[in-house]
């Protein structure tokens, strides 16, 4: 009887190759196939043995070119051929990346499988921005939305909740309504000159930031130059930002140059 | 002229050292001197050249063996010597880590100061017990608050907003306020009946779990033997708990050996 494979849904962190965990790659090293997302950089797949079958079914928003379902199938296939495989998801796999989906397919099909967390993009931005997720005095609590829906369907938030001044706001995958998004937040009584920093491409030589405040931010995004996924954080906190005098909001696109200068 | 020393602040993750960034690994080995909290283990530490100066400055629930101004004097004198510090906390340092406060500090001494993100307990205890911290259809959201409070002062939590139904609710530091914690939010509406799951030093061979519901997790609690940080996740998404039949809520405890039996 065939040896029987196995499945790690593996977080890649937010991009900089170093921000993924020893065990994402350790496994990563041994991998018999790697089934990547769009989001997984170059630099990360070129971690994987030369050997390794490389698998892409990256998702793009309103682009799904392999269907959730076959990649279940896909993964099951894999494992069944008695190889070890490496699911491997941008950022962390249990935040908004579908990774219990998947996990619950592989369990159902009686494959063993196992996860391991990955830095998320919230956690990388705070960190090379200086913009921390909670702060004594001015944030308890941190909260991650997506700001992305489920296709033909309104975007049904729990806009009342999500208006604590004390609690920082991560706004995942938010950049195609973020209009509404701000309109409502400030219709829930969020201060219209709540900062807000937008960015781009986080930890990697691409990352952009803007920085405004929640009144803003939807006008600035659309004539900035931002490009790739984004990420908002809202809250007091970004008053912390270096270069941003507490509570005075500078408007500024800051491309990777301007952020060497600013250090 | 004395070169310039600088400081990293570094997440060492939740607990088991293979969850540790590659970066962070990289720093500590390249570290002169080590400033580390208490939840940072053993096995983290040994990561260290032989030669660094090992400081521990730990905090524990309401004993504080160094106060946090004669931390950030240690980390500048130190960096003032011109060496290599790494300012090791667990979990990340930009949630519920104080990091940020310890960044300013240095930053308005003019010391350079750079943040490397860690796992957080919260991503550890998902991965490691398969119960994720989004889910469609489930979970839109995850939201960390700490339920410890500054010394003196009450509870005050945005109590209202921590109820949604499809927001997975993580409680940091709330084993001492857990029986207030739930019955305000029981009065604020949340389902008596809505499963949590209790976790005790995730991811490391001591890692404990208690699957309960909102109404019983605090008796259990205090009947239970779990020891050490205990992090509370609330919400629909501890029904995928594995062995743990949708909405059908069991009351164990599952030490490592049963965790192993059920794997």
């Amino acid at each position: 009887m065939k040896k029987r494979g196995r499945v790690f849904l593996v977080g890649a962190g937010p991009g900089d190759p170093e921000l993924m965990t020893l065990k994402a790659h350790r496994l990563l090293g041994q991998a018999h196939a790697v089934v990547y997302d769009r989001l997984v950089s170059p630099e990360i797949l070129s971690l994987a043995p030369a050997s390794a079958r490389m698998i892409p079914v990256g998702k793009a928003p309103y682009f799904h070119p392999v269907p959730q379902q076959r990649i279940n199938r896909i993964l099951i296939d894999l494992a069944l051929e008695g190889l070890t495989v490496v699911r491997l998801k941008g950022g962390d796999p249990y935040i908004f990346g579908r990774g219990s989906e998947e996990a619950g397919e592989l369990h159902a099909a009686g494959i063993p499988v196992e996860t391991v967390p990955g830095i998320t993009a919230a956690q990388g931005a705070a960190a090379a921005s200086g913009v921390p997720l909670t702060h004594r005095g001015m944030a308890t609590s941190v909260r991650y939305v997506t700001g992305h829906c489920q296709a033909g369907r309104p975007l049904d938030l729990d806009w009342a909740g999500m208006v604590d001044p004390e609690t920082t706001l991560v706004i995942y995958m938010g950049v195609a309504n973020i209009a509404e998004i701000t309109t409502r937040l400030i219709e829930h009584g969020l201060s219209p000159t709540m900062p807000v920093m937008a960015v781009a491409n986080a930890t990697t030589p691409r990352e952009q930031r803007l920085v405004s405040c929640i009144e803003h931010i939807a006008d600035e995004i659309d004539r900035s130059h931002l490009a790739g996924p984004v990420l908002f954080i809202v809250g007091e906190v970004v008053s912390l930002y270096r270069g941003c005098p507490e509570r005075v909001l500078e408007r500024l696109i800051i491309s990777p140059d301007r952020i060497r200068a600013y250090a």
